[in-house]
């Protein structure tokens, strides 16, 4: 992602929630990384220990969180923030204790928040708080088109950034003689991974490309092989005239997300075997069909395959969607062994 | 429900997945409570220093956790585990550093784990392994008919209890010979709250219904003011032309179980105010209708309601899964304003 940022001259400000590890962060940094994005205040002030200095928090503000948002600025963070709402800015600029920057969220058709883009109205007005808070400034506009996540194909992705990169530059054009040098910034993993126009966009910001998942992988965002995480979980129990093997991993390690598989029957992630410095293909014949709190059951279609597997075994799994799960498990081992710092301990 | 438990002269055995909290436990054992539940080693070892000494762990044995096992047999934990698989407990009879009690698990048609209680020979062989372990020692019979979860109302959760408690007696009676005095124990919210003809069952273990949450009010198990648990949300957002509330307040608080109303149309948590001394009942017109990671979306059909709720407003939502969200939440503050201990913190 950092390549083909650089490729089409545009910032990559990627999104921390998905790893939560200052850790993954540092790589990110190695990697020419300078700004990230972090969907909490409380991530903001991990990340903003570890040294970062530029970190944007992708939701509406909260005031009731203004003490940790002016510790960060008097600690000297060049903290981002999302406005959506007037009183909100004007709240803000009585309460903030130094000069903050912010980002206006449009909604370009996702319809989850931000101002709608085709109401020049009501952006002009956020827009015209924001000009009148002392120390508050008018950094950009962003726009997550989450919409790509329920596509069908490169296509409907491309054409949902083409219309949010219009949208958000006709904001930026009607705003241009206030605001001088307004940023556009678009994130989502689909468009940042499918889209090769990005004519009009200053930054992007994603988080799931960082491990990828089976939500991307069934929706050709990514291949099987970049996905970056799984899950080992121990087989404790198979049941012969089922065809059932459970194991340890359940609802509160993987979530409820689920996929859909060629038959139409609900799926919780695919099985892999965990190999010396990584894991196979996924394995046909075998799917986590069914989750709750601590189970999970697999179903084995392939009689060979079920009798190979024996209590004692540990399983790999590929998460259905890796931002929830890495959430649930606040933990990651690497391939040689390392824990990783997770955000929990902070 | 110890009040009911007292009343049928059964044992209560609750489980400590749902609370996960010390606190709480201490609260049961002032209600008079002896021996509780867990469903992992780790959490039996955060209520064992905690001082209970009766734990069962409800979940096939995991042989990869066997150090921790036995350092709880050596701390004095009267440590009861579950065991669906011969080898299994030919291996436990090895590796336990002390005489352990086991419970046979039975699968009386939830199909979820346990030996197939129809199936007398799979049951004794997992038997005779027990009697030639030295060390193993066979407490009783167990069965968590979860199916209860997915019933029309009373009478079929009495069903699937008469069902289960026929099944586990025909066991015991057939394994009586060699095993004496062998408990029959029964778990799970739906049953242990609405069966009341008991005969048979010795010990009861369920968790849910420390909080309940509204899937059991769904399911009429328990009325709308039993539920124990509300999440306090921030509201962050407005936005006028859809009557939509943006609150913090996500999948990574809620996870994503819901509920379907009348309409067919998902949802992921009711509405409350919250008060002093608690909160209201359910607000009819708002639903929270969407959740992405840290977004949770709040459907507004009255408009004067819509008109009522301000960005700053914290509100109250009862979670559909009440154990789901308490895991994720990891924490609770009481009425009072008091911080309750969590196995997280352990």
């Amino acid at each position: 992602m950092c390549q083909k940022a650089a490729r089409l001259g545009v910032k990559l400000v990627p999104h921390m929630k998905t790893p939560q590890s200052t850790e993954i962060g540092s790589w990110c940094k190695a990697a020419g990384v300078e700004v990230i994005t972090t969907s909490s205040i409380k991530m903001a002030r991990y990340f903003a220990e570890a040294g970062w200095r530029d970190i944007t928090v992708a939701f509406p503000i909260n005031l009731l969180e203004i003490a940790e948002i002016n510790h960060m600025l008097d600690m000297g963070v060049d903290l981002k923030l999302f406005v959506v709402d007037t009183d909100v800015v004007a709240l803000l600029g009585e309460q903030v204790s130094r000069p903050v920057q912010v980002l206006i969220e449009l909604d370009a058709g996702y319809n989850r928040t931000g101002v709608d883009a085709d109401d020049l109205n009501a952006v002009r007005e956020v827009a015209a708080q924001i000009a009148a808070a002392e120390k508050v400034s008018l950094y950009g506009l962003y726009c997550h088109p989450g919409n790509t996540y329920h596509t069908n194909g490169i296509e409907e992705v491309r054409q949902i950034w083409a219309t949010a990169i219009k949208k958000a530059n006709f904001v930026r054009n009607a705003l241009s003689q206030e605001f001088e040098g307004l940023k556009v910034r678009i994130g989502d993993t689909p468009g940042c991974t499918l889209v090769e126009d990005m004519t009009g966009v200053d930054e992007i910001s994603a988080g799931n490309f960082i491990f990828y998942d089976l939500v991307m992988n069934y929706l050709d965002v990514c291949d099987e092989s970049d996905i970056a995480v799984a899950m080992a979980v121990p087989v404790v129990a198979r049941n012969e005239s089922r065809r059932q093997i459970t194991v340890h991993g359940g609802a509160v390690h993987f979530s409820k997300d689920h996929l859909f598989d060629e038959k139409e029957q609900k799926f919780f992630g695919e099985v892999v075997i965990l190999e010396e410095g990584g894991w196979s293909s996924i394995i046909p014949g075998i799917k986590l069909t069914a989750l709750s709190q601590e189970h999970g059951t697999l179903e084995v279609i392939d009689d060979e395959l079920f009798s190979e597997i024996k209590v004692g075994d540990v399983l790999g799994i590929l998460p259905i969607h890796s931002c929830l799960t890495a959430n649930l498990m606040k933990s990651y081992t690497t391939l040689e062994g390392r824990h990783l710092p997770h955000l929990e301990q902070f």
